[in-house]
């Protein structure tokens, strides 16, 4: 068996543990981040936590994978841009390498959950597939021909900024009818925040859950409500529904995958929407590309980045 | 240097030349389909015709490519369905090795064309590209790591079919709001008839280049009058431009390609709007994905399907 490390690197918490090839966490580590400190904080945060995770293990990891929020040069392992980290241009392959004897991997977080749902969650044994990652924003992985495609600039895979209405809802990418802004949690927060502006009646499910200070009101709320059988939750529900059913049609005519896995926080929350959404995607594709098609929930949870992330840099150096 | 036969098979005519490795057609033909004899038909057009190419020829094919507008299990050579040919389950494959005695090779007309243009035309020694031929439709071939996907039912690339207008016009398809419906050849003809209905004053020199019948409005004669500088053709020139901005922002989002190269007829027509649609591509894209892309005009024009295909059947054959 050999066995890796893997990185979740967030903007609020980094998720570290010992991994084997077969997908399993021998041994793990939470702590939040420190984005105040820098690099250099968040770097000492991770050797640290390796050396405490790997201390007592007779696994003995043969590489380090990071996945983080943010545009990556794999190849160099420099981290171009990540917004939630405050980065710019940092190498932290170099960085890692220098305090850690192993070879570090960087890639991209929803890239690196990508490929451990296809190595050990939902997708595998398949080898064409895209996960669509619902969570604030959305993002997503593609898998053909049994590679996960990282593009020129290695920023394949944002499927969220995928225009599906066209003169519509103002992005946070500064355009507008992005998939993300009908179907991100973000937006959804945006959009039930402005019906309790314009119809508290009807939103006082949602209002209630935050004590009345609307400006508090996220997705779970309106997830909550929706379980609740409240009507305007109900309601927002459906838009994203519509939209899911959209963007989901746009990546299975364009790339026609096999399965088609779903993650993400409000994924997660409206899990029991799944069959209703299969059978939406399936309506709405072209029958060629839609037969045969699977769509189904991501099976590593929250793991996945750290899994995946490990199983990732386990590949590249073979 | 090897050559091969290649075969653009299309609903109007057949296109069959014998091809060398580096895309040069040494001899060719050109006949009308003969779709009403059925598939026996054709079958007996193309043997003959790759006869009479081939007899005095010192270049022996070592294979026959043939590309078609329809849906194509590649590896047992069965068409499934090609509605402009009227063709269901033929297996054309087994069909042509039993009349001649070469390998056979056969794939969706888009992706051999797309497959030319990569090889030896506006795509060369590049490997992460996508194609976008607007013509009466609108589709397209994706080469990433490489590779020219070819999708889990072998249909990936029928980008028109990817919704940029949730609720929008209704498409072909059976569905509304595809890119399609608003950049395609036959949806800008109908959209063109509208206007020539509802305000035939301005639509003047679209009705007078079909002698007053509006019925026989083309996409063609919608760029002649662009061309002309009428406004109402202008008007209509920037949708189809606003259109083919979104959809290849999607594409470039997604799939984060090096190249983008537009081909079909539409475009041809169109191909002096190319430097404002590659500055709106990038204004649109996320800066990230489109950072280094470039937008090219497709280089091998008609001849893509041929150069193509055959070209396909001595990667294949290999």
């Amino acid at each position: 068996m050999t066995y890796a490390i893997g990185v979740d690197l967030g903007g609020t918490k980094v998720d570290i543990g010992l991994v084997s090839t077969e997908g399993a966490i021998v041994e793990r580590k939470r702590l939040l981040t420190d984005v105040s400190g820098g690099s250099e904080a968040i770097l000492l945060q991770i050797v640290t936590s390796i050396e405490a995770i790997t201390a007592n293990q007779e696994a003995k990891p043969i590489a380090i994978g990071v996945g983080l929020p943010g545009q990556v040069a794999s190849d160099r392992g420099v981290v171009h841009f990540a917004p939630n980290l405050q980065w710019k241009e940092v190498p932290f392959k170099a960085m890692l390498e220098a305090s850690l004897n192993l070879p570090v991997f960087i890639t991209n977080d929803v890239r690196a959950a990508s490929f451990g749902e296809w190595q050990t969650g939902a997708g595998k044994g398949e080898n064409d597939l895209v996960t669509l990652f619902i969570g604030t924003g959305i993002g997503g992985g593609i898998i053909t021909n049994s590679h996960l495609i990282s593009g020129a600039q290695n920023c394949a895979g944002e499927i969220g900024h995928m225009v599906i209405k066209m003169g519509g809802r103002p992005c946070t990418c500064g355009k507008t009818g992005c998939f993300e802004a009908y179907a991100g949690g973000w937006a959804i927060a945006q959009i039930a925040k402005e019906h309790a502006q314009r119809e508290p009646n009807r939103a006082k499910c949602l209002i209630d859950r935050v004590g009345g200070d609307i400006t508090k009101i996220t997705a779970r709320e309106v997830i909550t409500c929706f379980h609740n059988g409240d009507s305007l939750a109900k309601e927002l529900i459906q838009s994203v529904f519509d939209a899911l059913v959209i963007g989901s049609v746009n990546v299975v005519n364009t790339l026609n995958p096999k399965r088609l896995i779903f993650g993400g926080g409000i994924m997660t929350g409206l899990s029991k929407i799944l069959p209703q959404l299969a059978a939406g995607i399936k309506e709405n594709a072209l029958k060629s590309a839609a037969d045969g098609l699977e769509v189904v929930l991501a099976g590593l949870g929250s793991d996945a980045g750290v899994i995946g992330a490990a199983l990732y840099s386990i590949a590249t150096t073979k």
